[in-house]
């Protein structure tokens, strides 16, 4: 026999089979991961398991902005010191967490839960949109408050961005979305040839 | 608030931590994936938390080799077809798997579980070093027997070789180790010298 296909142990197989199922972890990976967890302590082992099953089971997303949280709403939500009039929408919790690294936003956000892809079977219906509309229309006097439509700049982030703000525009909420154009420190000759054309009509006033 | 350091919720947090404890995976991997498994269905995520607490509490090992095995003994030991007076010593089970996988060998396996290592904390009584020389001492006649080394070209695994040496050269059972020398393929220019030099001293006869 040799084991080009098939491991020596079913359990095995079963668990390579699992942990090749995570995106970006082919087989090779799988096994070896598999191999390194057969030698660490019992307890280890389902401390882990335990830890991702916890995850699962438990975890609850904040009722206003459905961003990640222990509680029913989030830390961000919950802080007065936050500007709650500025919405910044995002595709998923990942881009909250990247944005507050950053340091340089402090309004509140909305978690759209993934964007539209017609490939991908998703829908507006399967996004927290609804839920961004209702906040919207909760503003007192919409034309105070910002939504910031922070999506990606590729087919299903435009197309999503556009959904959006057919649902929100006759609010009369000032809409707006992330700067597009050259990175800091990007050198000119490796740029695309569209981000460089955007970025000279889109050009913006020198302040040194 | 800034994510830098904390993520929002306490139950990613150890999740994140629980998945950047694998080797090779760090925690902006870990995060990546912690999300995606809190995307999935509930069942997914508990069959791949049961499937790697079933190989860490259910595994067995051969009785003979030591390699992974659903049963008492391997099915390698259990084949006729192989040679079992032809025992090629591995560190790992995943040797055994990459030898396999060259269809080239007809002998059974010793799998050490590990390498003599001062430095990791690991010595010849952390390995099955003595089982290896059981095996030995089982054959009626070892001079009719071989012992194959197949062990890294690194320190820890010359030292574990000339351990191993020393236990069973009293049987006077053959001891060989892999072939070391230019790769099939390699370009002469990119050998590193030590692999070059060996290879010049321990050049084989022609066979066109």
């Amino acid at each position: 026999m040799a084991y080009k296909e098939n491991y020596p142990s079913a359990l095995l197989t079963e668990a390579v089979e699992a942990i090749s199922s995570l995106p970006g972890v082919g087989r090779r990976s799988a096994l070896r991961l598999a191999l390194h967890l057969l030698k660490q302590p019992s307890e280890n082992v389902h401390h882990f398991t335990a830890a991702i099953n916890d995850l699962r089971d438990n975890v609850r997303y904040c009722k206003c902005c459905q961003m990640i949280s222990d509680q029913d709403y989030c830390s961000i939500c919950q802080d007065p010191k936050r500007n709650h009039a500025q919405i910044c929408v995002v595709e998923s919790v990942r881009d909250v967490m990247s944005i507050e690294a950053t340091g340089q936003y402090h309004g509140v956000y909305h978690v759209l839960g993934g964007i539209i892809s017609p490939i991908a079977g998703v829908g507006p219906s399967d996004l927290h949109i609804r839920e961004l509309a209702g906040r919207v229309k909760a503003f007192p006097d919409a034309s105070e408050a910002e939504v910031i439509l922070a999506l990606s700049g590729d087919v299903e982030g435009e197309t999503t961005a556009f959904y959006i703000y057919r649902q929100i525009e006759e609010s009369g909420i000032r809409i707006t979305s992330l700067a597009r154009g050259l990175g800091f420190g990007d050198d000119l000759e490796y740029a695309d040839s569209l981000t460089l054309g955007r970025s000279i009509l889109n050009r913006q006033t020198f302040k040194p």
